[in-house]
């Protein structure tokens, strides 16, 4: 147990905390939950899914991010006299108010959520259709969160993601992400700053970021510094000597060549007062050739373990070139393509109600969203993922519902080809291990989890990595990792999708006699 | 004269005010600060410019937006206890602290900042060199604002742009920004909405949007509605009487043309109480077929005024394409591809010095970036842009330096080919006028600016788009408009290149000739 006070880092947000920020919703969560209350179902109980179809930059795996901020929201969630006050000034297309004032009323008396969240923890390896976050409880409420939960979670795996995979590319080197100008908003920069610590990185040169959820930071200088000066050499001279203990020289401001050779003449006066030279950092032109140049100055010197940084509009498969082309870059610096995700800027997650209880009844009735593609209809019932561990190695995930548990034989069905199916071994307790991906974060609106420290989530992660084969973590044409449905889940939804297409025969029969009629 | 109390609008980020977020920086930015103090300059006085280098989208033309929420976090700088004892833990490479306690001590009493800052307001055309941003004073306070300012200014010109374009391809109807669920974090969402509403939007599903920015909230329902009911016409029948004045039914949650077919069942039992149908949305399929066929039954069922609102990861493209087949959609719900800007989520602008003067010196001393390209060289001076306006029209711009004014004639130089000038016509006070486009916002520190109601920026980008040619403002291979270097800045640039160039010349050699002898 755990309350608001003891949370590890502050919100994700900046400014104060997540309180007053209960209008974080699209209008249409409120008129329906309007709608709910008007037509006597507030309370009819319901369980939604946050969950994504497509891997995101046609790779083999994503990392979830995003829990903890999305749970502070959840926990702060209140209506405010001010929010209704909004809510009640706005009008529908006859000039009369949107809302009722008895309903503005409900909302200010609601108090915090009474809903049940259970949710994939953060530096996770998930997969398309598994459910990251489930909720379940009073319609109404569950409706309101769907936007920013998903905003959050969309945006906080997106970049944990890209992370993970510029990470794989510089093959173990440090990452640093230097994103935050070209971010979109403060808290995109603050939350990318954070994802990508969780997908790997090993410093952000966002301060606040730093200090809010202790991820290191780091940086050099700009090349205002060198400008600022009368000539470069004094600009680095000034720079070893203001910045001992941190002096990365930055030698592109006007030519990199000379700029490494001056930076070696402020190196050795630097050594010479008793100090480590830490490098320098290529910021323009070819960083291939550039840094290999360096290397050999750097080298020939006395500076061989003086590190190469290099930055530029860097991301995955660029970095893979460099490497392939023998590039003497040490430390990386990459900024606007993982902050932004710069080749798919959102995940397309999304919230799919999957089952319905009406006051009074005990069982769930599932439902689905058809789609002109079966693989695109929402999956029903009360879901959770199954994962099995063979020998260490991730071996294949089960999406299963809670309330049709199989008896003993766990086979999964591929939901893109009925016809593969997969008979999951049976766990010995020993070699073979399979764990439900869920775990509660609230139970009736209690908050029943503490978030683990961001570093432990950074360590989830690379452990979690370590766990999947390389044939599905390559950056290209990934292998693709089993996920199947459970059996009997499969079978459900198939009768469902058949039921419900049968409705739409008939009423569409129905209608063309009606026509023909006329 | 305002003061932050009198502001229209609240901060652009959720939770409280612009205060305690002085350590939104990148950490060179305070390393650098400790260098120009340590090293006696922190009052060296220095300008440095906001601009960009392409134009965003392939377009030609950006929108300007970002500036209010900028001066708000430049107007609560103000470095706390809190700040300077997370920057005391902070270690260099020698296991040292990376701050002088005395430094930090400097930046505690240093209180608001004394900058002169000018900005283009919100809502104007611009173009890529031209300053969006004059930051001017002790080089030391410059430097530790480029971040955020950097950050807001990048992202709010990238969305407002994007809206623009999108607006212009639905043809003057309106376009709804519905993005929030997939925007990059909570105030990249915020942000987005209050962005694409300057750019030209005539709404946002965003409640937080619409009550801090007052801009207009709209939406629909969602599928998870009609699921939670047994019957898509039970739910459609719920839905106009909980919302009668706010009627648009969702029609593809099974089957389109099956659910427009029940929507006009429940619109003629909504007329009938004496309420507006106000129409469907398609958020699936082959939006031109279905709206077309949508557009037959309501019409033959006597809605010819039901709207029909569309969308499902749309863009101005794809839009444009929709227009050509005579798809039947009179509003435009556009979400992912707008906030995110899909195809570009980054404008690239930067923050160059551009000119210093050391203290007890009264002249400005111009400093520039060499580039490998001579149009990727940074503009030396202290710079504005000049706009020409002939009948009405936008008819050319020149960055010019505020220290070199012409005498008489303004010669246009294409920084691009120098063999390319333009004279620049005498303005009249009648059809021909010539404008800055920098104003000011803070002098010596105070805030001299009252940022417009939004309403009012949104009208400046309509206004400002009017005036300038149907060829600029094509989506695709849009003509360029002339954009130049004043000719004697042209010149000192020039003349500024050949001598960093001859700089880097003779150090080449020397270092040649040293390495020559070993």
């Amino acid at each position: 147990m755990t309350t608001k006070e003891e949370f590890h880092t502050e919100p994700a947000v900046p400014g104060d905390k997540m309180e007053g920020l209960s209008l974080l919703t699209d209008l249409y969560q409120l008129t329906m939950a309007q709608g709910y209350w008007k037509s006597g179902r507030a309370n009819t109980q319901a369980v939604f899914h946050v969950f994504y179809r497509n891997q995101p930059f046609n790779g083999g795996y994503a990392i979830c991010a995003g829990l903890e901020p999305a749970l502070e929201w959840l926990h702060a969630l209140r209506f405010t006299k001010s929010d209704t006050d909004y809510l009640a000034t706005l009008k529908g297309n006859d000039g009369k108010p949107l809302f009722d004032p008895a309903f503005l009323e409900y909302l200010l008396k609601m108090g915090p959520l009474s809903l049940d969240v259970d949710a994939v923890p953060e530096g996770t390896v998930v997969f398309p259709f598994e459910p990251l976050v489930r909720v379940k409880g009073p319609i109404l409420q569950a409706q309101l969160v769907e936007t920013a939960l998903l905003c959050m979670i969309n945006f906080g795996t997106l970049v944990a993601t890209k992370a993970a995979r510029i990470c794989a590319s510089c093959l173990g080197e440090p990452v640093l992400e230097f994103g935050f100008r070209r971010a979109q908003g403060l808290d995109g920069a603050l939350t990318a700053s954070r994802a990508s610590y969780i997908g790997g990185c090993a410093a952000t040169s966002n301060v606040l970021a730093g200090k809010r959820y202790g991820i290191p930071v780091a940086g050099t200088h700009a090349h205002s510094w060198v400008q600022s000066f009368p000539s470069q050499q004094e600009a680095f001279d000034q720079w070893a000597k203001t910045a001992p203990n941190n002096c990365v020289l930055l030698v592109d401001t006007y030519d990199t060549i000379t700029g490494v050779r001056e930076a070696i003449k402020t190196a050795k006066k630097l050594v010479a007062t008793g100090y480590k030279f830490a490098g320098i950092r290529l910021d323009s032109g070819d960083l291939a050739w550039l840094s290999i140049e360096a290397r050999k100055l750097l080298d020939a010197a006395g500076f061989p373990d003086a590190k190469i940084f290099a930055s530029n509009d860097l991301d995955e498969h660029l970095v893979t070139t460099l490497k392939h082309q023998g590039a003497a870059i040490n430390m990386w610096g990459i900024g606007t393509k993982l902050v932004t995700c710069n080749d798919q800027p959102a995940l397309g997650g999304v919230y799919k109600l999957a089952a319905t209880m009406e006051e009074g009844e005990t069982t769930w009735k599932p439902c689905i969203k058809l789609s002109e593609m079966a693989i695109k209809v929402s999956n029903p019932g009360v879901l959770n993922t199954r994962r099995w561990i063979v020998d260490g190695l991730f071996a294949g995930d089960v999406i299963w519902d809670e309330c049709m548990k199989p008896e003993k034989l766990w086979r999964a069905v591929d939901p893109a080809d009925a016809t593969r199916t997969k008979d999951m071994p049976e766990p010995n307790g020993k070699n073979i291990v399979a764990e439900d991906l869920l775990v509660p974060i609230f139970v009736k609106g209690k908050l029943v989890y503490t978030p683990p420290p961001l570093s432990e989530v950074r360590e989830r992660t690379l452990k979690q990595l370590s766990m999947l084969s390389p044939s599905n973590k390559r950056l290209i044409n990934p292998h693709s990792y089993v996920v199947g449905l459970e059996d009997s889940l499969h079978k459900r939804k198939s009768e469902l999708i058949i039921k419900e297409r049968e409705v739409v025969r008939k009423l569409r029969a129905a209608a063309e006699e009606e026509e023909k009629k006329k």
